[in-house]
């Protein structure tokens, strides 16, 4: 293979990574949007069809479970009242078809004219590309409430699998 | 065109959607630094000459409003007591020379002593490429307290136009 | 030197800055995690040998101090609460084997059942680059209290030096 051919494909598999980087943070990035206007479907198809959601409070398996959570009394509530469901800077680790990131999330709330933090979270997104793209086989949510649960998923930021 | 050359071809094309992503990004986090430093017109040259910042309570069209807003006096009691405009990770959808980008901002001040949630809201960027690289033409802000508006904002990420 | 060697060129520099960004971007957030789930080395390795952690209330100089900083009584309470050490999306800025990344911080802390805002700051990352990748020489830490110090810091992103 001639110097440039080489400098070519060393060129397209960086950007690959970057590509990748860059689909993994616009697909985490359109949970919040989705989620507080009740995106239901949109918010689903962030994840496989057989994806999980696991939280501290329960798990949801697969997309139409994922998509009810939404749609459901508890969730239209927190929309009514308005709600924000940030989620900060991932941490992404790929290795071919795979990925991981971390990030931390936050829900804020507008209660009585104020704002209030009601939750703080460490979220471990486990990735896979498929053939729509990048999309969610497994996130767990966990509260940063001193529990080992979300200092294990925080000290394993980068680890895949 | 020769095999090489197409790749070539495509990875340059890649790597200027990528480049538009980093811009844009530099763009929407240079604003907190430059409004809670109270640098107006740093914060103003974020938008087009004629662009438009609108928000719930008021709206400011062209750099000179925006300027404007930032040397008033309700922005520089913010600034004096300790105010941080936080923008967060937004969701960018470009399509050639426009683009727009949604995010969560929050505004934490600090107050006897402690900080408080003064503001959150769903921030859609729209944006244009000029001469000078990526500029805002107008900046919907609308606080995340139940209102249509802001559902309807959150819902659009990712539409431009 | 051939046309398509020229773009070859090019794009290589162009990647490569692209490819600084997000190193860099990955280095700032995995503080975050590692301070939160108490990995002191990891935390510490952030910084270079002789890096300094600059904060309102205190300096650390070296990766020793830094650690120990993460191992102390006073963090390890934080860890055992609950915190989370939240950096937000950074303005970057690089020249060569040097960079500055400016961004806002902000500690959520787990108090009886709630979660507070318990600190919100500036950081000013000044990095360089090292045969391990980049590394933090100097961070500096500010509250956003209406100091002169913090809007100092917020009025320097993007400048190197």
């Amino acid at each position: 293979m001639a110097r440039g051919d080489e400098e070519l494909l060393r060129l397209s598999e960086t950007l690959r990574v970057l590509e990748d980087e860059r689909e993994i943070i616009r697909l985490i990035s359109s949970y919040g949007p989705a989620v507080d206007s009740g995106q239901s479907e949109v918010a689903a198809a962030i994840w496989t069809e057989s994806g999980v959601y696991d939280t501290d409070s329960a798990a949801w398996r697969g997309r139409a479970e994922i998509a009810a959570m939404v749609e459901g009394a508890q969730h239209q509530q927190l929309i009514a009242e308005g709600a924000a469901h940030v989620v900060g800077v991932p941490h992404i680790q790929i290795s071919g078809h795979r990925a991981v990131a971390t990030c931390y999330s936050r829900v804020f709330r507008h209660v009585e004219g104020k704002f209030e933090v009601w939750r703080v979270a460490v979220n471990r997104w486990e990735l896979v590309r498929t053939p729509e793209g990048w999309r969610a086989s497994y996130r767990t949510n966990r509260l940063i409430n001193g529990s080992a649960a979300a200092r294990e998923l925080l000290g394993r930021a980068g680890e895949i699998g």
